[in-house]
């Protein structure tokens, strides 16, 4: 038996939203056989399977989860619905632990109703990585930011470029608060070179220790769909230099899973293990 | 007869896809009888009309051309294609200089088919500007590059934040090449005030001389519709912090128009006289 660095191929890893259309066990299974290592989970599936049911199915099938999907919106200003989304928060990070997975990642939030005050929603998350951060640590879990979309600014995300995220992020030690690195969200911003180099701590100006808690692709391609959610593009079908990304962050040094994330109704409607045969090729050809 | 400063109200202008169920006659008319001083024009209506006859119109009504819309679609590769897009400009910057306008407003072009290349395609801008500015300078208009939303950034303009553009405007004098600045496109971006201090020359590291060549505002609303070319708020309707951006700009020396620029079917659907007069409204209570 020889031993190897893990090939770009054995870290590949399905975000579960890429195939909807697949139940948690079709989901184990499909990835399995296709010699996909990990997945990326969402809450509500979790929950809705039994989260020590699906922790089971997803180790017993040989398979790691690079992440859970999500926690966040942390930008309310009532007492209690900030509260609320703490507490909810907790109960993500436990979910996040059960399921042996290191990494949160966080939808911040976008503007409470009528709010204008960008610079005070964004102070309230950092107020509550602050109080999030050592529940997180107790249980091996780091808080993941993630930046969203400019689009996404008032409705979901107050947190737009890598570089708002890491001067969150850097608030706090390295190794609770880490950012992710979409390139959906990023590609259009010509500082994100530098700000993933940032990121790594290997640019100037970096914290020590690396911040890049989670790496997700999809491809951008348009017209955008109403509402601008589930527009996603398959790997390579649209704008984003792809390879470009993967050779930033691991310059960075980043080695951890590469989680493929495409929201697409068009992909949702096709056979799960065809898709997920159609992202392995995608992901040699145009990450690899 | 006192002399006195010009009023906000004074500098407001109506750009006319804000009313585009208007004619550019029933256009003149009602900014007359509205009190409205400026009209931001498009070039296909005023094409369609007749320049000239166009400018005597607006001339005649008492009323000022703040700006055209829109010259640009400089990232094209194929030599025949650029050179198309370069007559185009030049046509433009003709019809601007008959209108009587000293901005041309440019929509630099989004990534040409098959192409991931941003920064080649942020290149080609800048040669196209290093080829129109002194034909520009010789008609006495200002090319004004804008920044459009990141949503954009594929299919219609690379050019994505104020930083950029300023970065691509630097290259020439300040008197030929400036920029826009568009709440719709820039609100979320929290490095703007500072770029907008450095676009007037007031910041540290501006170059000497304002860029500031135009200020449009639209605000923003969601959820965005299927292309998200359309979805503009009325003023007062969205996230944008309205007043907080007029501010910044006269603090950055911007004295110039305040142009109302507002994409939206649903106040297309109305009665124009009722949607300026909603507009000269909105403008009082959100921006002056």
């Amino acid at each position: 038996m020889s031993h190897r660095t893990p090939s770009l191929l054995d870290r590949l890893s399905l975000n579960q939203e890429t195939v909807r259309q697949w139940s948690l066990p079709e989901l184990a299974d499909g990835c399995a056989r296709a010699g996909v290592r990990g997945v990326g989970l969402w809450r509500a599936p979790v929950q809705q399977y039994g989260v020590a049911a699906a922790a089971r199915l997803i180790r017993d099938a040989g398979l790691r989860v690079s992440s859970l999907c999500r926690g966040g919106f942390f930008t309310a200003r009532e007492p209690g619905e900030r509260a609320a989304a703490l507490d909810d928060n907790r109960a993500a990070l436990d979910e996040a632990a059960a399921l042996g997975t290191d990494t949160l990642v966080l939808v911040s939030g976008g503007l409470p109703p009528g709010s204008r005050d960008l610079a005070g929603a964004r102070e309230r998350i950092a107020d509550a990585l602050g109080e999030l951060a050592p529940y997180a640590a107790e249980r091996g879990v780091r808080l993941a930011l993630e930046p969203l979309h400019p689009m996404y600014a008032a409705d979901r995300c107050v947190v737009s470029t890598l570089a708002q995220a890491l001067d969150l992020a850097e608030r706090f030690p390295a190794d609770r608060v880490g950012v992710v690195v979409d390139t959906y969200h990023l590609w259009w911003d010509d500082t994100v070179g530098a700000q993933i180099g940032r990121a790594g701590g290997t640019g100037t100006g970096g914290a020590a220790g690396s911040r890049i808690a989670a790496f997700q692709l999809a491809d951008w391609i348009t017209p955008l769909p109403e509402g601008v959610l589930l527009g996603r593009g398959q790997l390579g079908d649209g704008s984003v230099n792809l390879r470009w990304f993967r050779e930033r962050v691991e310059a960075a040094g980043y080695r951890g899973p590469v989680e493929v994330e495409i929201f697409n109704p068009a992909l949702w409607a096709r056979d799960g293990t065809e898709v997920l045969a159609e992202v392995v090729r995608r992901f040699r050809t145009h990450v690899g």
